[in-house]
C-alpha cells in the first residue's frame, strides 16, 4: 500500500480492535481521535501514535474511520474540516447506518468489520469478514486496507448490510441469550451450567458438515407434543423464556412440517 | 470391568453412537435388539455382535440399555422376559422420561448422554456428559460403564434431568434453528450465508472465557430501540422471525435493564 495515512476515531471496542488489527496488518493508525481522553490517549499509546480530543483538530489524513456510535455518526462525520471532507475517504464501520450518514464527506464509504468485539478477548482479525461499500474508487482504497486485516473481503450495499446486521444480531446476541437462559435456569436449580458446554460446541461444530435445516433434531422437529408441553411445565408462565420456547417450538414445527 | 454383558435395544442416532462408544471403549455390546432388521442388523454386524429383533427373545445378559423413542420406553421395558427383568440392569437413555417407566424391573436406571446424534457425524465420545441415576447399586455400575466411554460423569435426578432436557433443548434446538432462520434471511437476498461463520465461531469462543451475561452485546443489550425498531421494519410481520426478533429483544432488555 503506498504512503497513506489513516485516523481512527472512536475508542470503543471496534476502535480498539480495528486500530490494533491495522497494526498487526503493519499499518499503524497516524492518529486516534476521540473525546474519551483516557480510553483513547490509552488506545494511541499502545500503538505509539498521536491522540487528538476532537476530529476538529484533525489536519492532513488520507482515510478517516468513524467507530463511534450510530447515533453519532453523522454528528462526528460533520465536524470534519471542510478541506479533509473533500479530501479524505471517510468510512464508518456500523452495521446498521446507511452511507447517507456521511453525505457531508465527498468521498464516503463503508468498513463494516462483522464481528463480535469485546476489548478483553483476542480475536484471530484473518478470518473476519469485512463488508464494504462506496464508490468505486473509494471502494478499491478499502478493499487495500481490508486485506491487510483480513481474507474475507466482501463487497455488500446498504441494503445488504442491513440484512447482514439483522443476521448478525440473530446469531450473535440471540444465540447468546438463549445460551444465558439455559445456563441460568440450571445455575437456579444448583446444576453445573459447564455440563451443557460439549452440547454447545457441538451444535456449532456439526453445522460445519450440514445445514442447520439438516441438523436440526429435537422434540419440535418430530413435532412430539408431549416432550414440549412437559418442558413448558416446567417453566413459569409469565416469564420470557416460556414464550421464547413455544414461539422457536412453533417456527421449527412450521420450517419441518406445514409445507409436507 | 468384570465380565459383563451388554443389550442395546434401538437402533437409532443415540443406539448408533452408544454401541460404538462402548465398543471403542473396549467393551463390545454382545447383542443389537431392534425390530428394524436392516438398521438393527447393520449395527450388529458392523460390531460383530449378534442382532435380535425382539427384547422378549433376549436370554441372558447383564443390562439392557434402552434406546428407543420416549412413548416406546415403558412398553419395550414391560416385553423383556421375566427372569432378566428380576436379574438384569434395565437402563435408558431419555432425558425426558422417569425412571418409573421402568418400574416393572427391578433394577432400573438411568443412562442419558447429554448430546446431539446424527448417524454421519462423528462425535467425540470421551466429552459428552453421562447423567446417571437409580438406586446406588445401579449407577455404581453405570458409572463404571459410563467411564468407559466418557470422562463427564454426573449423577442427576429425575428432576435434574428434566430441567437439563430443557436446556439442552435450548442450546442446541434453538440455537440450531436460530442459525438456520439467519442463513435463510441472508439465502433469500442472495448474500453467501458462510460470511455469518467466524462471527457464529466467536459467539461460541467467548463463552469459554466469559460467561454468556458478560459477553452480551448488541441493540437489545444497549436498549438502542432505533436499530430495534429499524430491524422489524426488514421482517415481515406475519413471520415467526419477527415475533421471535422481538421477544428475544425484550427478553435481553429485562436481563440488563429492569433490574436496575
Amino acid at each position: 500500500m503506498k504512503e497513506q495515512s489513516i485516523a481512527i476515531v472512536g475508542s470503543g471496542n471496534v476502535a480498539y480492535h480495528l486500530a490494533h488489527a491495522l497494526a498487526k496488518g503493519g499499518f499503524i493508525p497516524e492518529v486516534i481521535v476521540s473525546r474519551n481522553e483516557n480510553k483513547g490517549g490509552a488506545l494511541a499509546k499502545e500503538l505509539g501514535c498521536a491522540y487528538l480530543d476532537d476530529v476538529k483538530k484533525l489536519t492532513s489524513v488520507d482515510i478517516i474511520v468513524l467507530s463511534v456510535s450510530d447515533s453519532a455518526i453523522q454528528i462526528v462525520a460533520d465536524r470534519i474540516p471542510d478541506s479533509l471532507r473533500k479530501s479524505a475517504i471517510v468510512c464508518h464501520t456500523s452495521g446498521t447506518t446507511s452511507i447517507d450518514a456521511l453525505q457531508s464527506c465527498d468521498k464516503a464509504g463503508i468498513f463494516y468489520p462483522l464481528q463480535t468485539f469485546s476489548r478483553d478477548r483476542k480475536v484471530d482479525y484473518k478470518t473476519i469478514p469485512f463488508c464494504l461499500h462506496g464508490v468505486s474508487d473509494v471502494v478499491d482504497e478499502l478493499d487495500t486496507l481490508a486485506h491487510l486485516i483480513s481474507d474475507n473481503v466482501y463487497h455488500i450495499d446498504d441494503e445488504e448490510r442491513k440484512k447482514l446486521h439483522l443476521a448478525a444480531v440473530m446469531v450473535n446476541n440471540f444465540t447468546n441469550h438463549l445460551l444465558y437462559l439455559a445456563k441460568d435456569l440450571l445455575e437456579k436449580d444448583h446444576i453445573d451450567p459447564k455440563i451443557l458446554d460439549p452440547l454447545i460446541n457441538e451444535t456449532i461444530n456439526k453445522i460445519q458438515s450440514m445445514t442447520p435445516l439438516e441438523a436440526q433434531t429435537g422434540p419440535a422437529r418430530r413435532k412430539d407434543y408431549n416432550t414440549i408441553e412437559r418442558h413448558l411445565e416446567l417453566l413459569d408462565q409469565e416469564s420470557p423464556l416460556y414464550s421464547i420456547y413455544g414461539l422457536i417450538s412453533q417456527s421449527i414445527i412450521k420450517t419441518y412440517h406445514e409445507d409436507s
